[in-house]
């Protein structure tokens, strides 16, 4: 299983990124080939009571990192990643991890 | 539901993270109580092609905040969480989502 994490950092107007988030940037992201599993949340805390230091978190999941690289390289998954300059305002991390 | 995600800093010694985690800390996550899933794994890459920011990542499901919570201020939950200073010698970042 291979899995592509996003970590949004704080946006700058957290009502327009959720808007936005739902309404644009998940459908493209359901779009995009060999997606197996997509989930998505706000952070809303850390265990020692701290800021938590991102907003958001995603993770795509795929079969295997061959299978996201293909999905991620096509049409859609360029369009779904071109899609984070329009709301990504906190900034985004980004890795893919395998298990 | 409810997620814990830790993201584990770049350890000193990867061989020995790895060792400790499969042998030691999974078995103290898996007997948390309430965990309905638990996903690990190493960040093996970043779409750019950047040093990848940590080096595992690792997420504890639950049904909700509350039975997140309720296990992790179990002794078990406590036995996982002061585990990491065991091993996480390359730092831990922790937070808990909701979606």
């Amino acid at each position: 299983m291979a899995k592509l994490t996003t970590l949004y950092g704080h946006p700058s107007d957290p009502a327009a990124f959720e808007e936005h988030y739902a309404n644009t940037h998940a459908p493209l992201v359901e779009n995009i080939p060999n997606l197996r599993q997509f989930e998505a949340g706000k952070i809303i805390a850390t265990p020692d009571g701290s800021e938590p230091p991102y907003y958001w978190i995603a993770d795509l999941y795929f079969e295997s990192v061959e299978q996201l690289q293909s999905g991620m390289g096509s049409s859609e998954g360029q369009a779904a990643a071109e899609d984070l300059q329009n709301f990504a305002t906190g900034g985004a991390t980004l890795f893919i991890s395998e298990s």
